[in-house]
């Protein structure tokens, strides 16, 4: 694609808007229709566009379709167990219903591996962040809405053992994605002045 | 703003080219004219529309104006030295270099204290990357060129020092910003099948 911005000032206007009108919406509020089997290619297509110093596509997705997502809920139920070993069966219940969230919902993980290149883990996690933003704001253009789920089941060897994740990948978040049932309120958001400083 | 993407498709298709054709520049390849005040202001606030869990704004930036360039040129000097005692003037120069990249510099920080909230390293990691891509996105949009700059000084007891870090907080990089002085080829990029799977 060869794109003059400066040409027409329409994108600066477009990107400003995708930017500051993307939101996150609450899992529970998400549902069907979700995106076509097109619409998760193009969504997940841009992460692959984030910054990746030396190229080392520093993390990975796991879509989790609607057959699987019982073997999830199981997952999230034995992660509470693995942390409480007294939680009850309505905790469990509770925290297995994470896995039913938003039409697509997309495991992130982190590549921390050394050998696949010198870049340290925290450069690694800022591009799966910019990865991550791009799907957002992909999601966005197109009229869904998405959240990011995490908690601390992530970090459980249960969770860890469902992904197959070898010893040096690391659970980041899902993406739950699909149509906002119930839109939240417009937040106010902190701006320039409440995080940057002049040397 | 009220914005209804669906009724105008055209913001999908700003969005894709938005995201795609972003390529990070060479800092070397930066140079006047960079943005003006309005425009640093436009380029930062979009860092602010990251996801941000709990909303403990995780992360922050600092501008380091020309002025203090050659303070910061000293800094990456000494940070060389500091993990290589044995280091020449001509390396200490060149390691010195990186601080004049780029008309506008601004340093990310993440702010990793955990008497912010109960959020994990990994996730303020996350939403730096998101606001960094958020910031990258909006100089790309503007017609700028853009590219995160890291290295080992950026974990040097010298560089915290100079941005007077407190104990929780960690140097991310530097986002270098500017015209295009030489654009380089487009880059292919990995796709949706080259790092995702289903379960």
């Amino acid at each position: 694609m060869n794109v003059h911005w400066n040409e027409h000032q329409e994108p600066l206007g477009t990107a400003l808007t995708l930017i500051h009108t993307r939101q996150s919406t609450t899992s529970r509020f998400l549902g069907e229709p979700g995106p076509d089997r097109a619409q998760v290619e193009t969504i997940l297509d841009a992460a692959g566009a984030a910054p990746d110093h030396r190229r080392l596509t520093p993390w990975r997705l796991v879509i989790v379709p609607s057959e699987k997502r019982h073997l999830l809920a199981e997952a999230f139920a034995d992660a509470l167990s693995e942390r409480d070993p007294e939680a009850t069966e309505a905790q469990r219940k509770e925290a297995s219903e994470k896995a039913y969230r938003g039409p697509l919902l997309v495991a992130a993980i982190a590549r921390l591996d050394p050998a696949l290149g010198s870049v340290p883990a925290q450069e690694r996690l800022l591009s799966a962040g910019c990865a991550l933003q791009n799907m957002l704001l992909t999601a966005h253009a197109m009229g869904f809405g998405a959240g990011l789920l995490t908690g601390k089941s992530i970090y459980s060897k249960r969770l860890r053992q469902f992904f197959q994740l070898d010893d040096t990948e690391q659970l980041l978040c899902f993406m739950a994605l699909g149509a906002v049932l119930r839109a939240k309120p417009v937040t106010s958001r902190p701006s320039m002045n409440d995080y940057t400083t002049t040397l």
